[in-house]
């Protein structure tokens, strides 16, 4: 034991901006961070209520401190940098509670960037199993910092985004709570992470937690008193939050802080507290750039179900000898306008949902046998279709819709990705559409997070590559499991076809959402207005046809769709070139601008070449942006192709006024560019290899 | 719509006996049921609550009803009778709620020994999904009967029965509801069936369901005040009782009376209102005498682990170099004396328990990844054990517990089935010991019922034969899946040491558990002093010897385990000759002498041989058995070998002395036998080939 006196033990950053300290007072652990010597943390406690067991909370006293550094850097199979650098000091704190004779370890990790802490329960004798009742972390703020939160919920991320005060969340709740086909939302002041924060004197903070694996997923209480965040985590059938035996360790939680928001969105700290992957072969996981038989069923245009039948039951309804619907949009012909679009235009993957036969009934039904994930639809051949993309260079993206029905995908699982290794298909969108059976659990707890692991480890044995939507939202896992190349978990594109996303939407995600690892965000919507597609749709997506551009560029993803309907593109090719010229892969990534909420502005290398790209995706005010190109090779030429908003562009009224620019550039050049409300722009710079490339085009 | 005067239909059986009344009575449908003119069921209702939705109770009208006969003869594959006539006649009842347009239909089917209805939604269009919240089919007795049950209880059925009036049932539930390691009893009122009952005018009576599949299992709800049952289905995790999807049929709800006990034991209603099966090849299931590396762990002798590690984590811990405790039942050595002695004895399966690793911490953890069905210990060499069983003519048994942690069997289901084939098991005892997981399920709601079905259709596929324990109670399904050989489902002869079963429970069995399909209740229990295989065991099995031998022939299985240790077979060589010539399947069955709670004796004709078995089971009274052997072919000469209580053999104080005499037999030979305390007798019945098999001996 360390004498009394040693009641504090501190932790300072490599570059020594960070102090974290961690103290035992009265028995309790407490942690606190501060940056550059202003207080980011105050105070906080940590610890556990237990079911049927005393607390982890207080009674504790420090056996032994271990610090420690390490420095080492890696490199992402996908990315955002082709490099990542890992460097922290790390303090070991071991405790063990008086009266109960129980061990827990918090280990802390400091960064240049931020702090992450997690707990750890060593092999004991007197705690082995147990059962968490309440996970009590807390998160100790300075103030009444501005956040950008959705609501705390256990089953949906499907939220727009609130800025506010956080004195002023409870009162925004219930407006905040739009409706989702499966939701649970626990409390008026319950917000999720990565929860993205602004103090009044400029501070940029990040909360969220790393590696959630076999644990349930973290939420946060505010409290609008003290502004203190405690974890919440997400309760199973019975209520209880989680099932723990010893040795083990919880996933991190993270606290990033910065003067600057370009740090908080280039941080590898997520990625960094992951364990490093054990594939072997990673050979097979490249990132895809696709299109799909999609967006048609998502305005209404089209359907997933080939018949019209209130019901249907596998393996009995006679699909064969049914009337089809004629509005089922994943059809043999179709199929083929899509692999020939998109073996034309350099897309790898063609993405159809809909092929499968159990569409009619899927949702909000509580359908256990929902899928079999096998038998295709009368009009979807499988084969054909398989050695007809594979004639074109190309091949087909497979979706597993699993309606929330976990048991039934499980069962399905093994004959389900051996249908995709017999059929040229290796990679898939999974779906998690409405309220989890086994009823009772929710998307988030922990049944759904070890479910979630499952398939993707059991998908690594196949050589397939998951994209999982409405999962719970990435942690970092991607560096430990490299074929989990997507997930959607947050509002998405869809939604733009459900009534709108705020204007602003993609000025946050990056800074929240994507915190935790990529998301297929399916941007590159070129029709805003749905009754184009849909008469009965009144629905508008918010944005301006430059900004569907820059996405590509703002939304990090290995997995990236252009999503809208190829006659739409075919009207636009000239804008279009763009999404076919943008990398999916990343060597360096910059932000040249960014403010949560209003806008950000990305410059990206291209892994294996010299083509960089800008984006920005700008709020519903009108802005100027205003970048260098500095990040450019000294001494070199480039020609950058920008696509921006037309003068009178407009999300809601003008959308698709947009102009394409061509100028000479080089590392000195600037721009000034307009920005549209819900605009922005898209820059591909390309590296000149013969000046009559440059003939004719002003100098930037 | 038939006219409003036609308010009644009526039903008869076959024989004329038993008349059914169906009526609608403003708007509610109502049954009930007569025999011989004496009401057996007066007018009860039918219907059911739903989920938010009206509900399915009143407001109805008869659109048509539909009257038909049928009568087959069918063989069962393994069973009490090599022949079942499947006599009844039939009323469909269909009926529409006026106000919501909704249909649903009752079909009414009529035996010699009873009653069977169901409830069928046909295809519609205003009820195609909907949510049991309870089905409210009511039983409304004529008085205040005699029953003999257990606590109604979502978990368990491992409970003695009480035999007490209905109205004093609440006032025993308390002293009736046993420890035990996974319950949920729901009520003071509530029993479980299938209930037996006995009026005071000595009718019998029993209630059961048929054909339990996709559907939470019933029990009733006693009012003690006019003796009306009611359905309770078993909730799952929130609440709900059954998720349904038009078109579709319940379970059939069974009603049997009789004034001779033997009829409702007899009575082959149950399996007749189950499907017929559609395997084409049976040919691999085979009932199956088996002894076991079991006992010794049961009674605390051995231990089902290898080590004495508090907590494994499989694929982690390392048994290989691990200290074993030396407890460890399941060990080459041991299992090499099981394979010989059962080679010797003539049995032809060696059930081992204990042969995987995970046993350390399997019970009382609501561990998820448990077991893994696949990794033995490092002492239990599987393909050694396989050879060496094959090269001595018999096969091991496997065992897969499941520790109720259902999500982890399915994931390794194919696995260990196919590890099984791989192996040379073909049968598979599996269980569900302790609270299920998913957590907030219970063994027997709609969940586990499809999970139970799903594992043995799943091994009809490997051609394995399963024998589930802890699982729902059966319902006669095993006519459409005959690899479902056994089930445990209540308390069985391992309660013996553990505290002790009632001596009386063997004379309950046959007319509650035994109804919906046998159980492997593992009897041939010599040694009844526990304190001799383990010196802490204080237990006593509450049996003489030679009730343990009639067991064989009163205790209905296709699959009969020698349960106690070898040693102490080889200690009574001649008493265990009665269980290695007894018949596991039969041509013919009769009861003789029926009391539930007092006695039982049946007489079997064994299958494809002339060998008769005759067996008694005896309650804590000492009693007379006077019984006629004229079953017997006319004219023809028999060996008995009768295997019966001394004259002081008493359960408790002098289990052991029992007697063996050889008596010369006709259809001619009556016999009257004492019974002691706890006892009975077998016998064995060979026809004479020789005429020097009878020297010396007696004729009876």
């Amino acid at each position: 034991m360390l004498p009394l006196i040693a009641l504090g033990q501190e932790l300072k950053s490599p570059d020594g901006d960070f102090t974290m300290q961690f103290k035992i007072t009265d028995g309790k652990p407490f942690y606190e961070l501060s940056l550059a010597g202003n207080p980011v943390i105050k105070a906080s406690s940590l610890g556990f209520e237990l079911v049927d067991m005393a607390s982890l909370l207080s009674d504790f006293e420090v056996k032994n401190t271990t610090s420690s550094t390490f420095d080492e850097t890696w490199e992402p199979v996908w990315g955002e940098q082709a490099k990542i650098r890992n460097h922290y000091n790390e303090l070991l704190v071991e405790l063990e509670q008086k009266a109960t004779n129980r061990l827990m370890n918090i280990r802390f990790r400091l960064f240049d960037d931020g702090l992450g802490f997690r707990y750890e329960f060593p092999e004991q004798p007197n705690l082995i199993y147990f059962v968490i009742k309440e996970e009590k972390t807390q998160f100790a703020l300075t103030g009444d910092h501005t956040a950008f939160w959705i609501p705390g919920d256990y089953d949906t991320q499907e939220y727009n985004y609130t800025k506010s005060k956080l004195s002023e969340i409870a009162g925004l709740m219930d407006k905040a709570v739009t409706p989702n086909v499966s939701q649970k939302p626990f409390s008026k002041n319950g917000v999720q992470t990565s929860l993205m924060l602004k103090t009044d004197d400029g501070t940029y903070i990040n909360i969220h937690e790393a590696a959630l694996v076999e644990y349930s997923c973290m939420h946060l209480e505010v409290n609008p008193e003290n502004f203190v965040l405690e974890s919440h985590l997400t309760p199973d059938a019975e209520g209880r939050k989680g099932y723990m035996q010893a040795p083990r360790t919880t996933p991190w939680r993270t606290v990033m802080a910065s003067k600057n928001a370009g740090d908080i969105l280039l941080s590898g700290l997520t990625l960094n507290l992951n364990e490093p992957t054990k594939f072997e072969d990673t050979s097979w996981i490249k990132p895809v750039k696709y299109i799909g038989v999609w967006w048609e069923m998502i305005t209404g245009k089209s359907t997933w179900s080939y018949t019209n039948f209130p019901s249907v039951k596998l393996g009995e309804t006679d699909f064969e000898n049914a009337t089809p619907n004629g509005t089922h949009a994943a059809n043999n012909e179709k199929v083929k306008r899509y692999i020939d679009f998109a073996a034309e235009h350099g897309f790898s993957q063609i993405l159809v949902e809909g092929w499968n036969v159990g569409w009619e009934d899927w949702i909000g039904k509580s359908k256990d046998y929902v899928f079999d994930f096998l038998t295709p639809y009368p009009d979807f051949d499988v084969v054909m279709l398989r050695d007809y993309a594979k004639s074109k260079g190309v091949q087909l993206m497979m979706h597993h819709e699993t309606s929330g029905s976990i048991r039934n995908y499980e069962r399905f699982m093994d004959k389900a990705y051996q249908f995709m290794v017999d059929n040229n298909y290796n990679s898939v969108k999974s779906g998690y559409v409405g309220n989890i059976i086994p009823r009772g659990e929710t998307h988030y707890g922990q049944w759904l997070v070890n479910h979630y692991q499952y398939a993707i480890e059991k998908a690594a044995e196949y050589k397939i590559m998951v994209n999982a939507h409405e999962a719970v939202r990435p942690t970092g896992l991607s560096r430990t499991y490299p074929n989990l190349i997507g997930n959607e978990s947050a509002r998405g594109t869809e939604y733009e076809a459900f009534g709108g996303n705020t204007p602003d939407h993609t000025t946050i995600l990056p800074f929240t959402r994507l915190i935790g690892g990529p998301m297929d965000y399916t941007p590159g919507v070129f029709e805003t207005d749905m009754t184009k597609l849909n008469p009965n749709n009144k629905s508008r997506v918010n944005t301006t046809l430059a900004r569907q551009l820059a996405l590509y560029v703002t939304m990090y993803s290995p997995l990236q769709m252009a999503a809208d309907l190829p006659e739409h593109y075919e009207q636009h090719l000239d804008a279009f070139q763009f999404i076919k010229d943008v990398a999916i892969d990343w060597d360096t990534s910059l932000v040249l601008e960014a403010e949560p909420g209003d806008f950000i502005t990305y410059a990206r290398k291209e892994k294996g070449a010299d083509n960089w790209f800008v984006g920005r995706t700008n709020d519903e005010e009108p802005r100027t942006s205003k970048i260098s190109f500095d990040f450019l090779d000294k001494g070199r030429e480039y020609v950058a192709t920008i696509y921006s908003d037309a003068k009178d562009a407009h999300f809601a009224t003008n959308p698709k006024a947009y102009e394409i620019k061509k100028f000479r550039v080089s590392s000195k050049s600037k721009l000034t560019q307009a920005c549209a409300p819900g605009g922005g722009y898209a820059i591909s710079i390309v590296p000149v290899k013969d000046k009559s490339e440059t003939r004719g085009l002003k100098r930037l």
